[in-house]
């Protein structure tokens, strides 16, 4: 009987997919950009619609930030919730883009648009996978419920709070990610956590102007030296991060997430020619010891640094403003809180009073057990649907809003879907392709048969 | 008889400022942006012309850069050699010009141009100040030489090798620069020296394109982090430069030099408002101390710093490059060549063989002997001028191509001319007061006058 469920199911998917792809121009044409709020309430009120029209309830609730679309339907024990996002990326720079951002142009099989993959392409998967298991089941075989924020691409600052508040709303057994899809050799992956993040701007002024060298470099304090300065007591040559107590929530891998990082596919080749990566750092040159940096420490990388004169040849100026970005990627169980006051209390015990710190976002790390059932039927019903086992990623390196998720509400996630390393997610071109949109469509379908059952 | 010939001098200064002003005029309408080639051949033939139209031989002669104006008159045993330069600095921001920078206008006695005082009014003050002097004695007591070069205002970068091949031609016995005047307080300026400097740019390239800081903070290098630990091993927090044998040709400054920095104004306020200063570095409060500081001990600033992401808000990029304009002054006997090789086996010694060194622009430090009788000349005409003793500057702490001059032709140098704090130089509005235009010629034309008896 399920595999008579699972023809009806994908034969409903293959036979709806123009009617999908329609829906999902409708959804590309509004455009959503969180970045600068370009068409953002317009977009949460589109994405409700669009929810009421396939048979769910759905309201926009407001949050600290952008309006937040929640709904659901279905009926059952059981609750699966899905988390989304409507915004996008900036599509800028708009003259690399071969077609309109905003008007979905099919070419050779692949569809392009602004969102078309992050995350409209998954608003739709979602959606087309519901309906085709309702068609095939008669009615949905457990309750489900959407939460769709509009702030995911500006750090979901206020998806946190959001959840807290919204507990018995959100309230379910399982949810499935906003992500997913296969790699670049085409097979399916499951990333079961993230890591957190903390992102901050270091700045000093010191002086009101900028000044002459030739007058100041003796005796005026220079801003660029006192960020240098600050900076390089961060972090040694040997990555070691030397704020006091960084390290002191930091769990190691447990041996089951090595196992599954030992098991993952060597991409270093990859790597290496898409970046121009001459040496890994540390010597790093492959396998588990690669794979386990990658993921499993925390980082403080400078993402930018600005101070004084940038343009061709030389202009003698002492600079009274220089600022870095600075990210610390966290791992479980550090917080960007305690990363904020343990570099607060680093910089002034150094001297580094001056050093300003802003705090431009952060969340929480977080991991799901790879063991969790709903994990397992994410897997099985992967090689159902790609006939190959999934790549299984314990944690990735990226960060997002999956801590209230996993800790407040108390969910196993998961990842299924669309995407594939060529998806152009936040540049020119981004694009799916009608392949990956019916595979990850089918098996989100068969999780929620599964999950239902 | 003298008093007789200075009041003629200054009657014809007086007589015929209209006159100058015209000839101004006339200069400031030609454009002679060097760092732009704009209007520089123009400008060479002009300044020819109107060397000629003097009375004097003039040629424009071919240099490594842009074209050098030479030109002579007069005669007897003693030469006097003219340092100046045709060149400015662009114009921008235009906007903030409150009438057009190559339209000579006069507001409230005040004339403004690009160039008006560097150096294109000192190109007339010399042949206002030289004319007098021919008007009241009959003929020049002396012989007189032009040098007036095109590139001091992007480092003179050939001006030691042109000095170098045309010896004979630059032949003199004493040489009045290219800049002089005033003070806050209007006090005469006589600046002996000025510290070399050696300007590059350092470099990273760590990838061939910038990553996602989540993908690539553990793994891959960053150029920002090897920039950072780059720069820190140059300065410590006490000033001090760490770069092995970088002070080993420094000399102290002698007894003479202390002597005339004590005698210094104090101008410790004056610096604290224009540039916000809360303290200076070092714990220096004032007093000699401080004026050694500022001018006898040499530097490395940092003047700009750029890499990766650097608008509003968070981006997590792992920045694939990042660059550094870093700009040492440097004191007698130091050179820029060996701050280089110098600088380059430092950063090999350290394992920074990535940090690529970019060579901007140099030269050395040179000063004149504050007792040369020159110098006493160029200080008792002041007294005459301007009714009080001059401020006399043993080194400044800015740089220009003095050296060849001191000590390639083996001239004592003196600075005499219009300058006045106010005057804007390089900045929107530059101006020159007709006070200060008048009293920097009759200052000129005494040293003439005192220097051919």
């Amino acid at each position: 009987m399920t595999n008579h469920i699972l023809q009806k199911i994908d034969a409903h998917i293959e036979q709806n997919r123009a009617y999908w792809q329609g829906q999902l121009a409708r959804l590309c044409a509004q455009p959503s950009v969180s970045a600068q709020n370009w068409g953002i309430d317009e977009c949460a009120q589109l994405v409700a619609t669009m929810l009421r029209e396939q048979g769910y309830t759905a309201e926009v609730l407001p949050s600290d930030g952008y309006p937040v679309v929640v709904g659901e339907g279905g009926a059952g024990e059981k609750t699966l919730l899905f988390y989304l996002h409507y915004d996008v990326q900036p599509p800028d720079p708009l003259d690399l883009w071969e077609s309109d951002p905003f008007t979905l142009t099919e070419r050779d099989g692949v569809l392009y648009a602004r969102g078309v993959s992050d995350d409209k392409g998954h608003i739709i998967c979602r959606l087309a996978a519901l309906a085709a298991v309702k068609e095939a089941m008669g009615e949905l075989p457990c309750r489900v419920k959407f939460i769709i924020e509009g702030e995911e691409e500006i750090g979901s600052p206020n998806m946190p709070a959001f959840v807290e508040q919204h507990q018995e709303l959100l309230a379910a057994d399982a949810c499935i990610w906003e992500f997913g899809g296969v790699d670049y050799d085409g097979r399916p992956r499951q990333a079961l956590g993230m890591r957190g993040i903390c992102y901050v701007e270091l700045s000093v002024q010191s002086l009101s102007r900028d000044a002459h060298s030739g007058l100041g470099g003796s005796i005026f304090p220079n801003a660029a030296w006192r960020l240098t300065w600050a900076l390089s007591t961060l972090k040694d040559q040997y990555e070691r991060i030397l704020i006091p107590g960084f390290y002191e929530n930091v769990l190691p891998p447990s041996p089951r997430d090595l196992e599954l990082l030992s098991r993952l596919p060597e991409e270093v080749d990859e790597l290496k020619e898409m970046y121009g990566v001459q040496e890994f750092l540390l010597g790093l040159e492959g396998g588990l010891p690669l794979q386990r940096t990658a993921v499993f420490e925390p980082t403080c990388t400078i993402c930018g640094l600005t101070a004084g004169y940038q343009g061709v040849g030389s202009k003698t100026v002492l600079p009274a403003r220089a600022s870095a970005k600075v990210d610390f990627r966290l791992v479980p169980n550090q917080t960007p809180q305690e990363v904020l006051s343990k570099l607060r209390a680093h910089l002034d015990g150094l001297g580094f009073q001056d050093v300003q710190i802003q705090f431009l976002g952060g969340g929480r790390p977080a991991k799901v057990d790879p063991d969790d059932p709903f994990v397992q039927i994410a897997n099985e019903t992967a090689v159902d649907v790609y006939g190959r086992d999934p790549i299984i990623e314990p944690i990735i390196g990226g960060s997002g809003p999956n801590y209230p998720f996993i800790h407040t509400l108390g969910l196993p996630l998961v990842s299924a879907g669309v995407g594939y390393p060529g998806s152009n997610v936040h540049a020119p071109n981004e694009n799916m392709t009608i392949e990956n949109f019916l595979q990850g469509t089918k098996h989100t379908a068969r999780i929620i048969e599964r999950f239902g059952r």
